[in-house]
């Protein structure tokens, strides 16, 4: 790039503003992230999953007849046409270790090009918004009958009656949930819809830049999502209370860990410097969880899962004074999809489920710009020759 | 973002540097760009592509004996798992419209799962590279029998005697193409492989930058390549000089295009302020395939085509002065392929074929690091409430 003077910015852009959004922000020192004008947490807590979807895609929360209108518009696009549902055994046998969120890759790809969605640059907006809605719609169902093909089961065909957490459980099982885990899964899938300009987001935006399709934009904010650096596997944190097991060994266990600089997972984020809001709403989901549960081992997890942040934050506060880690998203997430039935090998993929809808908001928002995102790379390799100037 | 103070840029990221990179520049003042130390354009007339896929991958322009060893050890992965062979028809019936691209990101983000690429974080650098070759070495394959599945015709199996570019053409066609097409082709794609931090290039390190996988990284690549205002569509300019249809046209047509302020498909590039050194190197080709060709319609079009370009330029210089308006590399790319017998829905493809060497070269140098690309958005909608400050 020789037309402008380089901009020098911190590594990995931080803190370098890309666009102006009306989504929403992350108050990283308040602990506190809305949607819109609205608090997330709030929302989380009095709103229904589909309520949060209209108002990242139509812009406000909708009364009685539009929340209907609405939910019927969208519980229809969950049965997939019956080309992809053909072409999903031969997905999930692909997927090997990758898991569901692979496979989803390739089957909303495929999804948008049997579609027809065609680049944003090119349609109107509302071709756009439909163009979302279809592929939000069709993730829950995609990643249900991944998960149970790659079992050996049929997948469960979509029921539009249910509401979009309780059809995605319903899907997964083949049986309706209890309510309060369908309502424990749409309050944590809420407050996953969008969470500032993170890596996926990020990418999502940069291809719509390009003008690319909807299906385009999601696959690649996918494919971000799947790297462990982008930090949405909120199975480790899980991973990390069944290797220190017992009550006993929490200290010892998290003692060495810190001692010899290893992340704790489930502990720390880019953004907060004090507790996530989504870490505290999930810690109160699980309390309720454990509390209507007639399983011991419920009860017995909530508490563990209390113990160990109890101490682990006790212990980093002693070792790292001064590092305001907190308890993230993860750690209580994993808790509450556990209580709630679902296989670890669909933590990620139930988190995509969720995330899909605020990819898709911000895939809109970057449309309506025509500014593609084009930044600068610095060359510090050995020279090259000098060129003959263009006769 | 409130952990630091927001750092204001220009629009799109113009001229923001992300990295430091040893893969080359681009000099837009000087029409000048380069593949690490070399010129790029003297190595297409000087290179085969496999000496450059080397560079740009193991870091050196290749001895004989190298040459050897790199060439079979690409060559032999041509061939694609039958799992993945098995799936095309699939993808090549749900295309639609969208063509051999849309069935390259599905096809891709298969053989990924298939073949079990690994978070590029999760592995070392040899095993990236070896994800890299079998991604790259894929694409030729796939989007060949994309192409003649779509046309209702049986897959041409790969041969692993010949060249990279002429094994493109001979898959498409089933039958060898003449040396000095293959020649042509080959040129074009070396000339192609990279070119500066455009925005698939950047989205592709942008996943890459999450830790995950070669094949999630390309996809999304492959995704912001589709995009219209990325200008990666050489038939476009094919499809002016359709428009054009006979030199008497040729004036009263781009006048009324020009003086209607829209943009003339072939001219203009956002880095080059002088000619685009592709454009220069591509007529030649053009101009010496038609001298070596026995077709009538060969002469013709390049000589049609440097017509319209000599009297563009002179439109434009007189209308739009100032501006520097010049041939960019989509003009004659589009009249290479049309003379080496390239349909126009395999133009893009093509230039894919070529690309996803460079993407994957940039994949690799953002997998060494381990800083994730995070930048940041301003809130600028309807305030939401005060936020309760933590417990």
């Amino acid at each position: 790039m020789t037309s402008t003077v380089p901009i020098e910015v911190p590594r990995g852009l931080a803190g370098v503003v890309v666009t102006d959004t009306d989504l929403g922000d992350v108050r990283g020192r308040e602990g506190f992230y809305h949607y819109r004008q609205y608090s997330a947490i709030e929302l989380a807590e009095t709103r229904t999953f589909e309520d949060v979807w209209h108002l990242m895609i139509d812009r406000t929360l909708p009364d009685r007849d539009r929340r209907q209108s609405f939910f019927r518009e969208t519980a229809q696009l969950r049965t997939l046409p019956t080309e992809i549902m053909d072409a999903l055994p031969a997905v999930a046998n692909a997927n090997g270790e990758s898991g569901p969120l692979a496979g989803l890759r390739t089957a909303l790809a495929l999804l948008g090009a049997h579609a027809g969605f065609r680049p944003v640059y090119d349609i109107d907006p509302e071709q756009r918004r439909a163009d979302t809605l279809r592929a939000c719609a069709a993730v829950p169902t995609v990643l249900t009958a991944l998960h149970r093909l790659s079992a050996g089961r049929a997948p469960v065909a979509p029921r539009d009656d249910l509401p979009y957490a309780a059809n995605y459980l319903y899907m997964l099982t083949g049986s309706e949930p209890e309510p309060e885990r369908a309502r424990a899964i749409e309050q944590y899938l809420i407050s996953t819809i969008d969470h500032g300009f993170n890596a996926s987001t990020f990418t999502g935006r940069v291809i719509a830049s390009t003008g690319a399709d909807v299906a385009a934009c999601l696959v690649g904010a996918i494919g971000a999502l799947s790297g462990p650096l982008h930090g949405g596997a909120p199975s480790r944190a899980l991973d990390t209370l069944d290797a220190i097991g017992t009550p006993d060994n929490i200290d010892p266990w998290i003692r060495e860990r810190v001692l010899a600089g290893d992340r704790i997972m489930g502990f720390g984020h880019p953004v907060y410097r004090t507790e996530d809001p989504r870490s505290r709403m999930l810690r109160g989901i699980a309390e309720r969880l454990a509390a209507a549960s007639g399983r011991d081992e419920d009860r017995a997890l909530v508490e563990f899962a209390t113990q160990v942040e109890r101490r682990v934050l006790g212990i980093l506060a002693e070792l790292k004074p001064g590092r305001e880690l907190h308890t993230n998203v993860e750690f209580y997430a994993g808790v509450v999809m556990e209580l709630c039935g679902l296989p670890r090998s669909m933590f990620t993929p139930t988190f995509a489920a969720a995330r899909v809808v605020g990819w898709s908001a911000n895939i809109l928002e970057q449309a309506a710009d025509t500014k593609i995102i084009r930044p600068a790379a610095r060359y510090v390799g050995p020279p090259p020759p000098q060129p003959v100037p263009p006769a």
